[in-house]
């Protein structure tokens, strides 16, 4: 009984008002290094992935890694995690194995990156500023689960929690955009942002922490 | 008395001509390395901040740490500092705290630099030459004290003194302004002087040590 | 018999549907760094060769060794080989000879490789993105033998086997086209794949291992 | 008496025919490294100098130390001085102090190099190929005396004499010119020698060692 | 009796035909490193030289010394020498003395060297792909003797042999040209190739070893 009354107490702590609306325009900014500072965003339909493109756009000067996307499931870690090694170092994880991508180095400016799996090929792509990075194969007949934490700002080590200071993005994100199907990206519009399981002009998301929003520059 | 009488002497050897005027089309030279020249700069009002733009333009080639905009209170050390670590690293102290930001290197060439803050959300910016390098946290909720003192040339480690030759500025100084709100910086214009607190057109500052004014180039 | 029964439960195994078309505007991706992953390519002509012209299209981000085009016969290893020592680094094979090229680095690009031989002179050219990278004698006299083993994505180090995970390529590789004469290779067309050897629009070959087919980017 | 004959008969040996005339369009070449090539410019008017600027263009592969312009007087060593330290570091000796101005190399070109400097203030301008390097305060107050040897391709560690090998100048130099004011570098023309100290169009100077006189390239 | 037996076989083993023509558009090629294949050039007149001008193109990969073109007399080693002593470090010899030339990189590309001497003033000057390099002093006054032995692709340590495999030429050579004056440079167009003393419209050569002339690309 104590013990439920304590969670349900840190419950309350935690609790932070869920919202919903056109994100256009306006960017998630994590102003410090911090293990606490996150976004929560909530998928508009919960399904099993055997293909998917992300896209999202972000701007940093850090040169330690960091999380750009991290999706759990209950049952797996890194069941698809956009993870920067280090600089121009971007690993792509499906159902916990990755890939690796090298970019050239683009510093200080944003960057948009862009990636799509299909599981039937296991094959993997990473765009960055529309420009192919190499395709390469990962977890060929996987299924991303559904019932995710999809968590910005931070790196999950179990489902939606153990973050690792080491891993926080400090910066800014936007446009953060999820489908469940394989788009040409070779033809990408710079702001198609109407995916059907993220949708940054339609976005249902819970900030956590020292998070702030601001129009983007 | 005795003490009281060698202050007096001392203060009429330090003191200087107030001057009052349009610096347009002007820049401060600190012609040497020391730990004596500086100008003091006297606000129009005197107000607490919890809102400030400050741009300056400057020319130096010192590759080691120096000061661009020492803004100290009574009571606060480093309340509000502008301060270069190394050749495009860029330190913003806020109330003592800092945050670091990141600018290509552009040697050989004047630099233009712009900072906000605001005290609501924390978010500092840092512009140079009319490109963002961050917005990062620092001092969410703080204000910056009245009753300044405002040194260009010197980075003051006491309220108007305690210089640090090694922070000095050798090099050249102009366009100095600071307003008590948040312009946005990405619409700037290079020739908006006209801050309310410190304005570069009709500017109070008295000139200490081996300082030189000239036209600019 | 024991031994002829394996070998041939081991061919079974190892067997793979022969293939016939146009692979205009498509490419092999090699995922995954291994051993097993290959294409045989099937030559039109059985003949031996005095003279030849290799073209192909590349695009990797391995910094080890690998091979690009392997072609051994029953009697001779590296009967003509295009390998890439590390990045920027050609070797051309002929005859277990081999003369080398340095390139100019591109990375993140594709690349686009032609050689060419001629046995009279032992002249062997090595083009990379339309630019000449030198002449240089090898193997003059010699023939290169019939009845190969063409193999794209390892590297033999028998007849048509003994791979080495180490030289594998990791990428993709499109428009390979091999002549049994000298073409000038300056006025080069881009998209000429009309080889009486291998031809890409007319190509026979057969998948090995994790290989990919896709549309090229 | 006899050292009296001696120093008559060195004085003969040494003799060179003194030459005035234009040299627009012609240079200097200082061919090899020595201690003995030099020229010696004969200043159209003598007075003390307040106020100067100089400009030369020169040419050289040094990477060593080399003077640029040596103007010492009777009574004071480096009164004038535009030395190069190593290569884009260029000290300018004003009564024998100096400043440093740094310079974005630029190898294998000429380069346009003018000065200047005023008593007044102290404050002296170094501009390379029409890009200011810095204004920085050295001898404020003093004046450069009268009665000088001016020399091109050594560096005078006494009276006209006591020339360094390893600070000679190797390579070439014109349009060398001096005047008795601070000039508005910033809108110099390339093409003006009429200084009215030095004028390069109307030049008397005396040839000494190995120095070839050439049409500039 | 018997020495000389061997000497007329080995004359015979080494002799080759002399060829005359036009050399238009086409290069001679060394395929690989030896100590034995190489071109003797004959001039076309012998005359005495106190002026002249060769120019010349190649293409290498060579990254160590090598000799570009060696003229030596039966009295005077290294009598006109134009040399690479490293990657953008070209010597002169005239008469066994040298001056040094500061080339910037060009890697991956054929060079247009041309250079000039004139015994007056002793003046070298030395142009690549079209830039001076530099005027410097070398044997004012020297002849180069007639009588000489003119080789590509080898360095003579003696006259006409003694070649040393580590400065051997790999690449390729052409429009090898000699006249007995000092032209203008500057205006110098690509393609005038009749020098009164080799002339690459009308040369007389002996190609020795492992020589292929082919057409330059």
């Amino acid at each position: 009984m104590e013990l439920l009354f304590i969670e349900w107490l840190l419950l309350l702590l935690h609790q932070e008002v869920m919202s919903e609306g056109d994100m256009k325009g306006k960017v998630f900014i994590f102003p410090q290094e911090s293990a606490t500072a996150y976004v929560s965003l909530i998928p508009r339909v919960h399904k099993p992935l055997q293909n998917f493109t992300l896209c999202l756009k972000a701007f940093t000067d850090l040169s330690r890694s960091y999380s750009l996307f991290s999706y759990n499931t209950r049952t797996q870690e890194n069941a698809l995690l956009l993870f920067v090694k280090k600089v121009g170092v971007y690993e792509l994880y499906i159902g916990n194995s990755w890939v690796t991508f090298n970019a050239p180095p683009s510093p200080y400016s944003p960057v948009h990156v862009c990636t799509s799996w299909e599981s039937a090929s296991g094959i993997a792509e990473l765009w960055v500023n529309g420009k192919l990075l190499g395709r390469k194969g990962v977890r060929k007949g996987y299924t991303v689960g559904l019932d995710a934490k999809i968590i910005l700002g931070q790196e999950q080590d179990s489902f939606g929690g153990k973050f690792d200071i080491a891993q926080s993005l400090v910066g800014e994100i936007w446009d953060v955009t999820l489908w469940d199907h394989v788009l040409p990206l070779k033809d990408m519009c710079d702001s198609c942002y109407s995916g059907n399981i993220l949708n940054w002009q339609d976005l249902t998301y819970e900030e956590n922490g020292y998070v702030v929003t601001k129009p983007k520059v």
